[in-house]
């Protein structure tokens, strides 16, 4: 397996996209979902492969579900084939579109970004999503999913490149890199020449890994301690509200409440009733202050060195009292605030210096850690979350897998 | 010389600086301005050692004259660095504003990007330029000049820093890595936990160190063929002008024409004109077709294998005839577009194909290829040319020193 040949063949295949309208490009999208859904007992066989492989090797319950197909799943993933038909097509249009003095009509057309490479984890799903994406964008894809969902991905590339052929666009416009060799993802990250954008999809190993050895420019996401600042001027029980739904709704997932800051002035009133509202099945680990508050209790433990550093993912919430804003913004500066982060106050002031000095890739006033999500903010579709600061921070969504070039058109002008 | 403290340090000061307001960064600068005035004779001293130790290492003339200050030089740079006072401030304007659904009010607020690093070589007004167009924007930045600037530099960043601290910001904002060490860019490309980005200024060879040796997003930029193709609609008297604008305007600049293309329909006629209104000073590097036409002649030699994938950045030209648009299109897949191209039609239809089969950051119809440059397109300042397709492309002004945050304001809600 050449990965320099799939490179060029990508390439030569992204020429051929960036060109391609709208409607042939929903054409395509439209027989993927329509394929799945004729080729639904061939990808369930190969499916059930994996899952037979899966559990010889002994996966938990947990992964063998996430890898799991079934007819209603497979049914939603195309559902979600057709969702992306529906969606405004961002090539082509132009932004900050002006005359220049000379004459020259100049914009910036939104086009695709070229080539992107994905590497994954267990969800098949992933597959036919991230095609979804690229395609909707004019962009090509070469993907690189977990071994575990080897036999499924195959047959899913198999529909998806069939489909394409048959909308009359280049089978090379999604690929897969089939053998599980770790050291074709190292080839992959080195194809500067052939790819435009590297995103990792999976847990912060694989992110660090390819931040450390790609040439291409990575998309890093997904981590980051989520603070709430409960200011001395907020709304006690609705604040309340807001850290259970932040810590509690998914823990799991990486928007959800890491540290809870509590202002000294409401601090003795305030965590006696956050306690009883969370109840017995969220841990606390606090420092010194905010224990002489809760006092001895099982919920409760107290924080050691590391845990302000902590994502937890899990029903456990750090706590720690702070004497103003200005500590709590020291406090987040330190303690990696870079995804999602809230103020519950009712000041303006406190809110604005809040926005302004949190590290975060999303900041809220008086709203959950939770909405930090591309259907929340009414993207559409969420290709990943950044939490880097060039291109794109945040939820991505079609926009974010365009670059622009800049179109300028006049008669016959030269620079004088 | 600690890299990783220059790193914490610049850190705590982007922290400062995305809060600070445009009338205190207009005053850091405006006093920067004043300092270089009033600081004239120790910094052109200091460069005066430079020029001397320059003398002494057998540099060439071209690179003496870019290393060296006087007076009027200097005067320049102030009034650039006023200029920049002068610049719209980007950060805390909002794009994208709506209301979501449940009430949430979204929008994307541009903040600074944190850090950058920026690496250069020989003209020491980068100093000054890249430190005031980061200052404006809420940027820290680490620089590191070339060695034949360092007494230079050592005064000018003296300059910055007792600006800074006059203007009530802290010094660090702007960092200068003094010792020559290769050793020190390396470790500064590592330091992806303190820098957000790293602008190479400077030629191919640097680019591609710091690609491959970054852990940091990279701006790559500056390198790529032009093209122009003249279609057999074209007016052929005015495209003969604008060809001639493109090549021997500043044939130094990365801007420049490589390889014109010309449709097989106008070339016996086109190119003996061409060649004529040329003259001597543009040698002619043609393939057989255009041989043929252009016949023998002092001016014309045959084209060798890698002719077409050269740069020139001199008065030399590449010459090829081709059938029709989709051959010269496939040329310039092949042979490295990805800066500046143009057409020159009267058709639409191609007008449009061209631009979007294009892999360039700039595309024009009927206008030289020197336009691409960010005073032209009315940026107001140019930070670098990108040719990589993530975050900025083309010639990149202060909005692209930014990133955005996404800001929700609510009352107190919760995701359901």
């Amino acid at each position: 397996m050449d990965l320099t040949l799939m490179g060029q063949a990508a390439k030569q295949a992204a020429f051929q996209l960036a060109t391609a309208s709208t409607a042939q490009k929903n054409k395509a999208l439209s027989i993927i979902a329509d394929e799945l859904e004729a080729n639904a007992n061939t990808i369930l066989a190969a499916n059930a492969q994996d899952i037979e492989l899966g559990r010889q090797a002994g996966l938990t319950d947990a992964l063998l579900d996430r890898l799991l197909l079934n007819e209603s799943r497979l049914e939603g993933i195309a559902a979600d084939v057709r969702n992306v038909i529906n969606l405004n097509d961002p090539v082509g249009s132009e932004i900050d579109s002006k005359i220049l003095e000379n004459g020259m009509s100049l914009s910036r057309r939104r086009v695709p970004l070229g080539v992107v490479g994905v590497i994954y984890e267990a969800r098949p799903n992933v597959t036919i999503d991230i095609a979804a994406l690229c395609l909707k964008t004019g962009n090509a894809s070469i993907l690189r999913g977990g071994k575990e969902t080897f036999f499924s991905n195959m047959e899913l590339v198999k529909v998806i490149q069939s489909a394409l052929e048959k909308a009359g666009l280049p089978a090379a416009s999604v690929q897969y890199i089939e053998k599980p060799d770790r050291e074709l993802v190292s080839q992959l990250l080195k194809l500067d020449e052939y790819v435009d954008m590297i995103i990792p999809r999976g847990g912060a190993g694989l992110h660090k890994m390819c931040k450390e050895n790609s040439t291409i420019p990575v998309i890093i996401g997904g981590f980051g301690i989520s603070h709430i600042f409960v200011d001395e001027t907020a709304d006690l029980a609705k604040s309340i509200d807001v850290i259970e739904n932040a810590k509690v709704q998914r823990p799991s997932a990486c928007n959800s409440l890491d540290t809870l800051l509590v202002h000294e002035k409401i601090a003795a009133e305030f965590l006696p009733k956050l306690a009883e509202q969370l109840g017995e099945k969220v841990a606390l680990v606090v420092e010194p202050t905010a224990k002489a508050i809760l006092g001895e209790n099982p919920q409760v433990r107290d924080a050691q060195e590391g845990d302000f550093d902590t994502e937890w993912l899990s029903y456990t919430l750090g706590i720690k009292v702070v004497t103003d804003i200005a500590e709590a913004i020291d406090h987040m500066q330190v303690h990696n605030a870079s995804h999602s982060d809230a103020i519950m106050t009712e000041s303006i002031r406190n809110a604005e210096l809040f926005i302004n000095s949190a590290g975060s890739a999303a900041v809220y006033v008086n709203a959950s850690t939770r909405f930090t999500d591309g259907a929340q903010f009414g993207l559409g579709a969420e290709v990943a979350v950044s939490t880097q600061k060039l291109h794109a921070r945040g939820p991505m969504g079609l926009e974010e897998l365009t670059s622009y070039k800049w179109v300028g058109k006049a008669d016959y002008l030269i620079r004088s």
